[in-house]
């Protein structure tokens, strides 16, 4: 694998570092439990919730809006999200609303990631290069133990990704020429955007992210630098 | 001390939590003897490179020109610098120059900085607020072990200290009001500034930072939140 002269990993975070879809679900069960109607899936209301960010993000790179922060979209989508639950958002505390949105706060790391990211850690700067904001990637780090080196990413860049200055900024802030830099990811999208600014890129499947019926990248699309099954593979890839 | 409801503690890193004048002292030692005149003491040399980054920085604050990394401006100054110990710069080679200039990167820290951060970690986010850029944290931080949760300051604003926009933009990307960040320093200049933005200030002695003779900066010159002699003793007044 090509991946000799990287000195910078940086990870996509949302299902590739953290299972995104499990926390928000169990987040999210006891939120119905209080405010729901009867019977309500919570794993729906976690699927329909991540649904509306891509639109929404879109938005933002598109120029129709300035940059907003991710906790910004995610609350404003969760308070559209509502009615098609059977929820009037009125009816529901603004704390309330406020502490489930936090819940993407709250994550939790895939196994392999904790020990993968301290290995790689050693000989290699790590960080985040995600579209969530700096205090939602601080508030997760430290519940989960994620042990960046520096919270790097879409509130550094203020555009998301997977616009090119997304990458690029974040190479341009660690002082390194792209192909010194290596994006992680479970997303064939985010790689081949990566890879148009001139990262190197890393697949690791995730064939959990959204739940037992995943349809989309269940494998690597392209020829990847590296193509691995989790964390702890691409250490080893890397002699770290 | 009225500490109980900070969230965060950002810090000062030059001088407060890293002897910057020890480790530069020691990279123009290995320097000097290669390249400057028999005799120049590397300690003078030190300090006449630190002399020149506050006029720099000002140049930047008051917009005579657009914010460069502090890397850019210490390379500069470094140039600017030779001639008055009877170094032709154009005689140097440029990786030379470009290696010294790193010296900043490889900084150690006072003793008590890093078991006084770890301690701090536990139950406060743990962040620098410097003029040094994103790049330069991250190397200091791996190399010494400083456990930061973020890196935050001038790169991210885009404006040095003392500009209020350095403290106020801080604590926006933390999402916490000024008045539950709290700036760590061993300036009471740099207090002063975090003051009028609301923030919390912590005053630590560095006495030596200046090296043996050292005349500013001894004593608190205000009633700031907290005056500690160390960063052990900031944890214990927070009951980290």
């Amino acid at each position: 694998m090509s991946l000799s002269q990287v000195k910078a990993f940086v990870f996509d975070v949302f299902g590739t570092v953290v299972d995104w879809r499990g926390g928000v679900t169990r987040e999210a069960d006891a939120f119905l439990q209080r405010y729901g109607p009867p019977g309500t899936r919570p794993e729906v209301f976690a699927d329909a919730w991540r649904s509306r960010y891509v639109p929404a993000m879109r938005r933002v790179i598109g120029g129709e809006r300035p940059f907003v922060r991710l906790d910004v979209l995610h609350r404003e989508n969760l308070v559209d999200l509502l009615p098609e639950f059977g929820i009037d958002a009125n009816a529901v505390p603004a704390d309330a609303l406020d502490d489930l949105n936090l819940a993407w706060h709250r994550l939790d790391p895939w196994p392999d990631s904790v020990p993968g990211l301290q290995r790689l850690k050693a000989r290699h700067i790590i960080a985040p290069l995600s579209n969530g904001n700096i205090r939602l990637m601080v508030d997760m780090a430290k519940r989960a133990g994620l042990p960046w080196d520096a919270i790097l990413g879409a509130e550094i860049a203020r555009i998301y990704k997977p616009a090119p200055e997304a990458y690029l900024r974040t190479a341009e802030v660690l002082m390194l020429p792209p192909d010194e830099v290596c994006l992680v990811a479970a997303h064939n999208n985010d790689l081949a955007a990566a890879r148009q600014c001139g990262l190197k890129t890393a697949f690791i499947a995730r064939p959990l992210e959204h739940g037992p019926g995943q349809t989309s990248d269940l494998k690597a699309e392209s020829d990847w630098d590296a193509v691995v099954k989790d964390m702890n593979e691409l250490a080893d890839a890397v002699g770290a």
